[in-house]
């Protein structure tokens, strides 16, 4: 037992640590919806809500216009030039009559590609301070980038876990009361 | 296009579905977190909040006096004998001075066991009327106890991803805004 007690709530950006969980991604909705019956796969939260064959969809499209793009725009114009505004509608054409094995491949290879050309910029804690500018929020930096694009992985990794688990919301009975997921009490 | 568009917001109960969730959480966990730097297993939300090796601990502890024995007491005594109450907290002495490693590798195991177990069974769906006692709510049914078991993977599912995307719940800057999962706005 030790008397001093680090903080656990919070950790520095690392860059090899944030990519390491990035790589994970893909390996985590595999194991999670690849071959899962189709019921599952187009379950959503009722309304406009997401199914998870919508939220790997989305994540495709982050890999294309949104996360790397930005990098870029960043390391090439600072705060010159706006990013591109992200459209989070884009996979429900994008994603049509596609299955769900292949949105699962050609994000996994997106990925890969992705996270092989951010280690080919060998950016520096220099170029983690870079500032570029966000069309709604205005300045941000690289580091603050590359922290959202996994936080924003984990996310979704949420949804999908609660969109599963409240396709049985009446069947569970009284244990709503024990499930956040379900009841939607604050984590 | 269809005209008719169902409700996709919930499922009815269906044995075969829930264990091949049940089967994959193993999985999950070992995308999600095997081999990940000891300073993200042991990240929480601070105070008495669990990290993801806690989370790990806690399931094991579900597959051995929990879930399985609880199947069995309903089947042998209906609603004449209450289900010893869950200790919640029995992980933290359990997985003192093992390895992240072992704690997925005997979940794994655990669950495999059990779901090969509740397999021989062979319950129909008169099975999964019957009624059992809970310590606190009071009567549930065998398809209630069978839901919550996916439930509550799913939820703990949820929680590791959230708390390692807190881990940079500064670091993200701005983006705060659009991540629930940091934000805590409801999903």
């Amino acid at each position: 037992m030790t008397t001093t007690r680090t903080d656990r709530r919070e950790r520095p950006f690392v860059m090899d640590e944030a990519t390491a969980i990035l790589a994970r991604t893909p390996g985590i909705l595999d194991a999670m919806l690849r071959g899962l019956g189709d019921g599952w796969i187009a379950a959503n939260e009722g309304n406009n809500t997401w199914s998870p064959f919508d939220v790997v969809g989305h994540l495709i499209h982050g890999e294309r216009p949104d996360w790397m793009p930005r990098v870029r725009i960043i390391l090439e114009h600072g705060e010159d030039r706006a990013f591109d505004t992200f459209d989070r509608f884009a996979q429900f054409t994008a994603s049509e009559g596609r299955t769900l094995a292949s949105l699962l491949d050609e994000f996994a290879t997106l990925r890969r590609d992705n996270l092989r050309d951010l280690a080919s910029l060998r950016l520096t804690d220099a170029d983690l301070d870079r500032r570029g500018r966000h069309p709604v929020f205005g300045i941000v930096t690289l580091r603050q980038l590359l922290a959202t694009w996994m936080a924003h992985d984990l996310d979704h990794v949420a949804q999908i876990s609660r969109v599963l688990a409240r396709q049985y919301s009446s069947e569970v009975g009284p244990w709503t009361a024990y499930l956040r997921i379900i009841s939607g009490q604050p984590g």
